[in-house]
């Protein structure tokens, strides 16, 4: 089964979303992220700052509030919480892109979003700690917090998330197709591993 | 770093073996499977068919006892139970097999046992259950069992192993470096995958 749409989940600071982005560039298909996020907010009526820092949060660790909710849409949300009322939108906006054509799509749990979909290849890049935290600094700058307590925090947000909507242990082989470690094989040679998976599911 | 010892594991019916095989085959290395099981063996002074059954087993599963042993063995067995002096004769063969030079090793937890060597690239090989349960009927023959009841005892058996000695959890990807699914990459696909990642780390 030809694979025309690749997900990539990701841990914080591996790479996933280079990785994403170059594999996209390299087959030269659309590359779904950050736009992905703004037209999920538009679609929402939340600003997109918002739903970028509350998207992959899980309803327990979550500060989300009724109070950021753009005008009229608690009426909208037929009582669900905000969370899940993003999750929703989420999963609308990630079905449509697929039906559109194959498309490289990073993180929101799009692996389980497309999970009915063969022509689906699901890929986990992950990488070592230290390689992690390094890059943390060098992309994002220096915080108040030390860059573990950094990965920490936003390992177990989406390790919560993830486990929450998908009902799947975060970072087992078995939900991918495949899983990649950036820090071993290199960011560049991953993206070159994902392409010759693509172009292998073609024979 | 240039990666010269490969290392498998792998689920029950995946095809894993044979992707090491194959691996092995194409970089012209040798291959260590039941040849190990018998080197064990040799030097333990159990018989090969006895060692290749209780191998990956861990002591709360197992059904070994002493009565089991070759004679002599308990004494120099120094208190160990049965699986422990197994585990401890494992290593010693793998670590040896490793400082010979360049291989592929198949199961044996040879990923934990050699994660001191940076040379070690560590490949987790896993199907879907359809897949695996008609491999193992096509290779091995039907059975009383079921092939689904095969597959969760072989699978419990490896998972109750590799926690016992090596702590980690079965199945993680940050247990490895890649984790490649079989049914859905193509078994000869999956050699090549790795005779990339090994021929990328030579850069």
């Amino acid at each position: 089964m030809e694979k025309k749409i690749i997900t990539i989940s990701r841990q914080f600071g591996s790479g996933g979303r280079t990785v994403g982005r170059m594999v996209a560039s390299k087959l030269g298909i659309p590359f779904y992220d950050k736009d992905l996020v703004n037209q999920i907010a538009l679609e929402s009526g939340f600003a997109p700052k918002f739903v970028e820092e509350n998207g992959e949060q899980a309803p327990g660790l979550s500060r989300l509030s009724y109070a950021f909710a753009p005008q009229g849409v608690p009426g909208v949300m037929n009582g669900l919480s905000t969370a899940d009322f993003l999750w929703n939108i989420q999963c609308g906006v990630i079905l449509q892109l697929a039906e559109k054509g194959p498309c490289v799509i990073v993180g929101r749990n799009a692996d389980y979003i497309l999970k009915d979909r063969e022509d689906t290849l699901n890929v986990f890049i992950y990488a070592d700690k230290d390689f992690r935290a390094e890059r943390i600094v060098r992309l994002y700058g220096e915080s108040e917090k030390s860059p573990e307590a950094r990965l920490n925090e936003k390992d177990k947000r989406r390790r919560v998330n993830y486990q929450h909507y998908t009902g799947r242990t975060w970072g087992m082989a078995e939900n991918y197709d495949a899983s990649l470690n950036t820090s071993v094989l290199g960011v560049e040679n991953c993206a070159d591993l994902i392409i010759k998976m693509v172009e292998d599911s073609k024979e």
